[in-house]
């Protein structure tokens, strides 16, 4: 078997960490697999690095800020390739360079594009573990470019792609995927198994959150992914195109890095939402939630969300473009949260949305906007509310038996 | 002009001494030079990395331990970058790997095999400040690869080289180079000129250690050095091919890095010397000081000096080739230090070895080993006496007027 393991910065976070996952990775070695490894920053060392970053410069070029983090994962990936080694065992480090991890130009927020896997494939020949770098690539220039944020999950599900693999283990400091947070929600429970699809609806399901794209990854190449902890040997939550067994839902998510943009009195033109969609595009904020009501007199109003941090440029870039999109006004909002509802069942069970919004409406909660698609249902609260929503529609939807 | 400026740790080893040397940089580049910068890792980081790596595994790979160390460059490269973007100018950070900075495959001590500058003189050409990092190369497998110990002058020299720089300047935390060590020696004096020769006999001088690498290539290629504090705008000391104007002698300096060896009663075969330091040359082992002394029937003894931590390496080396060298038996020394003198001077005045003897004779010391060149002096001593006898010999060669 051909396995990938990727360690996330907690089970890596101290050299005793370090010594573990070598241990969890040397058990399958030794069982005739073939073994390539990726790995995450120790700890909360690109926190670190950003801060010692932006105590020399506050807006850091992109550019020298990727190089400056990506040494991050080599540090890593060289003490986990050492600790192998003190074990007995063969080992070798590869950083994205080495490993012709290739990726797009852009700076902080790249993706990757391509894997020769000549290296790769030459280290696993000659029986070494195969430690990876991951969150990082080359880009055209020669210049290292970061994959975001938990842009390791992507990392390790394109190194499984390439390389053909039977399975890619994301492991963690939780036992897998919950139905919810456990820290927020006391009923919740872990899920054994759950397909693709769901699993991108809901990227954070209880705390573990798995990058979007490495799930979507997954999904194009029928990646099996298992989430498991790097603490114990518990069996983890499996994410495959399985068709899911027990419950129509899968879980309940909370999300408090939103901030709201209403667009008010936006010019009633064919393509002018394209435009502005397009001008955030082009700046790479991701928008979310988009809400559209019919304003008055030839105009509309739009409202979207985006995350908090790019609140600021969203709203800059806006102002600095009224001439253009010819709007009559801005409100914006940093103090609101997403509550979304996940599973396969919502489509064909409106039970499920009249659950969600009977639990709101008993709590007393207001709801500012609403989203839905085949398999999730998403509003838009007060921050402030956003524990007791989750609460309330938790026990609701997973708590009692339905569908 | 094309300068080229090379900051060590001590010179970047916090925040404000990193806007320091970008200060300096920038004073430079206003003139409407072409500035390229060669960084070392910020203050101890690369002991500190070493310290961290022995943790996880006390003898670390090479190959991981160079990969781990270069991020030690590759940070200070970007903070450096970035600290010039803060001040309003333009800089771009590049590692071996992107200044194609190419290395022989030897890991711990690579040497540097060529540089393709395509990419630095294309950043150059869009009027960037080029910080590169110092220290490492990229070998023919695609790894990172380290220089030695001070490789960072080196890597410097290597630059200017290629790059037909008017100038390298070797920035310290202290003004220059001295006649010798002023925490030890108080009536150490600054040299203003010395010449590349000499220079190459006493590497260290003063409290400045310059590789000995980057020398023999500046003298190669006939780089302009200059050797100054990065924490004042004093002139410093100028390495060059200039005939020297002042004194005869340029420097006392001490290396207590030293164990002598002595093979006693090898076989007195023609090529058993030769030999036997081939089998240390294989090893990287460098040898300084040798004698060779008639032994008895048909035997000669050989004493030679080595780098401390590579005593247990070449005695064990020995012990295991007794059978082919068909010695007598080892004694060796770790509690010696070496106290030389360098000048252009020596070989046509023997006052100063003369004088030299003296002070060591008025103080008492015993010499044990004496190695002498066209431009220096060399004698081994115990290592109590060392500093005692620097003083002596400092004093009648450099404080009395001669020649």
């Amino acid at each position: 078997m051909l396995l990938v393991k990727k360690f996330g910065g907690s089970s890596l976070a101290n050299n005793n960490l370090i010594f573990n996952a070598a241990k969890k990775i040397i058990a399958d070695y030794k069982k005739k697999n073939k073994i390539v490894v990726v790995v995450s920053a120790q700890g909360n060392t690109t926190d670190e690095l950003i801060l010692k970053a932006q105590e020399i410069n506050l807006s850091p070029a992109k550019r020298e800020l990727d190089m400056f983090l990506v040494t991050g994962e080599i540090q890593s990936a060289c003490l986990t390739a050492m600790a192998i080694h003190k074990l007995g065992y063969p080992a070798v480090s590869l950083n994205a360079f080495q490993a012709e991890i290739l990726g797009l130009n852009n700076y902080g927020n790249s993706r990757i594009k391509k894997i020769n896997p000549e290296r790769i494939l030459n280290e696993l020949e000659k029986n070494n573990i195969v430690i990876i770098t991951g969150f990082q690539a080359i880009n055209f220039y020669n210049d290292f470019v970061t994959l975001g944020r938990g842009g390791s999950d992507t990392s390790a599900v394109a190194l499984a792609a390439i390389l053909n693999a039977d399975l890619c283990e994301i492991y963690t400091d939780v036992d897998g995927i919950y139905t919810a947070d456990p820290r927020i929600i006391k009923g919740a429970k872990k899920i054994k198994k759950i397909n693709y699809d769901e699993m991108l609806e809901l990227a954070s399901l209880g705390t573990v959150v798995l990058h979007n794209r490495s799930v979507e990854l997954a999904k194009k190449y029928n990646i099996k992914l298992v989430v498991k902890s790097s603490f114990n040997d518990n069996s983890g939550s499996l994410i495959g195109d399985e068709k899911m067994e027990g419950s129509l839902i899968n879980g309940v998510a909370i999300d408090k890095n939103v901030a709201v943009i209403s667009v008010i009195g936006l010019e009633d033109e064919p393509g002018m939402v394209f435009k502005l969609f397009a001008l955030l595009s082009r700046k790479n904020i991701c928008v979310d939630l988009i809400i559209q009501s019919i304003g008055r007199q030839n105009t509309k109003d739009i409202s979207f969300t985006v995350a908090r941090e790019f609140l600021n440029e969203t709203v800059e870039m806006l102002k600095k473009n009224i001439d253009f999109f010819r709007y009559d006004h801005l409100i914006f909002d940093k103090t609101v949260a997403k509550l979304s509802v996940v599973g396969t069942g919502i489509a064909s069970n409106p039970k499920i949305s009249m659950m969600m919004f009977e639990a709101i409406y008993n709590q007393g909660i207001n709801i500012k906007m609403i989203s839905t698609s085949e398999i999730k249902i998403s509003i838009l609260i007060d921050e402030k509310e956003i524990e007791s929503a989750a609460n309330a529609v938790h026990k609701n939807l997973l708590e009692n038996e339905i569908g």
